[in-house]
C-alpha cells in the first residue's frame, strides 16, 4: 500500500548507494556529492514553486515526486533516516498551527 | 506508526483550511494564497539546502520537515492528495535510476 | 569601462532575442518561454548560495556573474530595463536599513 | 548616473557593515553570518521568480532589487566586489551564447 512509499524510496536509494555511477542515476548523485544533491533539491522545489504558481496540478504532481526522491537522496547523504524526520512532524502535528509557528526557533 | 505521517499531516492540514486565520498558521497561509505558500515552500527548500550543505544534521532533519509541512500545504491548495504523489514515485520505482532519469520528459 | 556592463549586458540580450535558437543560447532560452528563464535564474540562485556558504570565492563570483546574466534574461522577458531595478535601488539607497526593511510592503 | 548603482549600493554596504546592529539592516545581517545572508539570496530569488512567472512586472522590479541588495551583501561577506563578477560577465560577453553556455564548467 501506498503510505510507506517514502520509506521504501529510501530503501531502495540507500540501496543503490555503491552501485555503479554509469548504471544507477542514484549512486551518480551520491559520487557527485553533498553540494550537487542539494542542487538537486533546490533545482526541483523552484520547478514545484513554478509548477503551483502556473496552476499546473500535473507537474506539481511529477515535480513534487521529483522533489520527495532527491529530499531522500539528500537524507541518505546526511544519515538522516526518514523516520527522523516523520518524529518531528509528529511531535508537531498536536500543536495548534499558530502556536507551533512560534514554538521554531527560528526567525 | 510513523508511515502515515505525511497523509496524517495532510488530513490535519485539510481539516485546518477553514479555520481562523488568527488561530491557525495553516488557515493564515491558505487564506494568503497560491503564491504566498508557493514561496514558504521555496524558502524551506534554501534552508534544507544550506542544512545540508553545512552538514548540519540536525537542522537538515528540522528544515526537512519544515518543507514537506508547506509542501502539503501547496498540494492541498493545488487539488493534489498525497497519493497522487505517492503513486507517481511507485511506478519510478521499480525503474532503475539512469533510465527512469532519461524517462523523465525534461530538459 | 566596468560599471556598465548590466546595461550592455542586456543590451546584448535584446539583440540576440530573435536570433537562431540553434546558435544563441540566449535566443534559445528566449523560445523555452518565462518559466524557463524563472527556473534557471532560481537554478543560479542556489548554486550561488551553495558557492557562499561553502566559502568557495571563486564560485561565488562565476555562479553570481551565471545569476546576474538570467536575470536580465528575466528582465527583458518580462519588459523590464536594468534602469526600472536601479531606479528603485536609489531610492532606497538614501532610507537607512531598518527604517527601509520596515518600509517595504512585505511579510 | 544610475549605471553605477551596485558599486554604489556596494560602498554603502561596505560602510555600514560595523555599525549597529540594532539601527543597521545591512549591519545586523552581516552579524547574523554567511548561511543566513545565503539564505535572504535564496528567498529573494524564489519572489522574483514568481514575479516573473505570474507575469507581475511591478513585482519583478522591486523583487529583483530586493535581490540584488542582498547578493550585494552576499558578495561583500564573501570578500568578492562588483568588479570581480563584472569582469567575469565581460570576458563573455563577446562569447556567442552556445558556445560560452559549452565553455562553462558545469553539469
Amino acid at each position: 500500500m501506498t503510505a510507506e512509499v517514502l520509506q521504501r524510496l529510501f530503501m531502495t536509494i540507500q540501496s543503490r548507494r555503491n552501485a555503479d555511477p554509469q548504471a544507477s542515476y542514484t549512486a551518480k548523485l551520491f559520487s557527485r556529492g553533498t553540494q550537487r544533491i542539494a542542487q538537486k533539491v533546490g533545482e526541483e522545489a523552484v520547478e514545484t514553486v513554478i509548477a503551483a504558481v502556473s496552476k499546473d496540478r500535473e507537474h506539481v504532481i511529477s515535480e513534487s515526486a521529483d522533489l520527495l526522491y532527491h529530499l531522500c537522496v539528500l537524507w541518505a547523504d546526511a544519515g538522516v533516516c526518514p523516520d527522523d524526520v516523520f518524529h518531528t512532524l509528529e511531535q508537531r502535528e498536536g500543536v495548534s498551527g499558530i502556536a507551533e509557528k512560534q514554538a521554531r526557533p527560528k526567525e
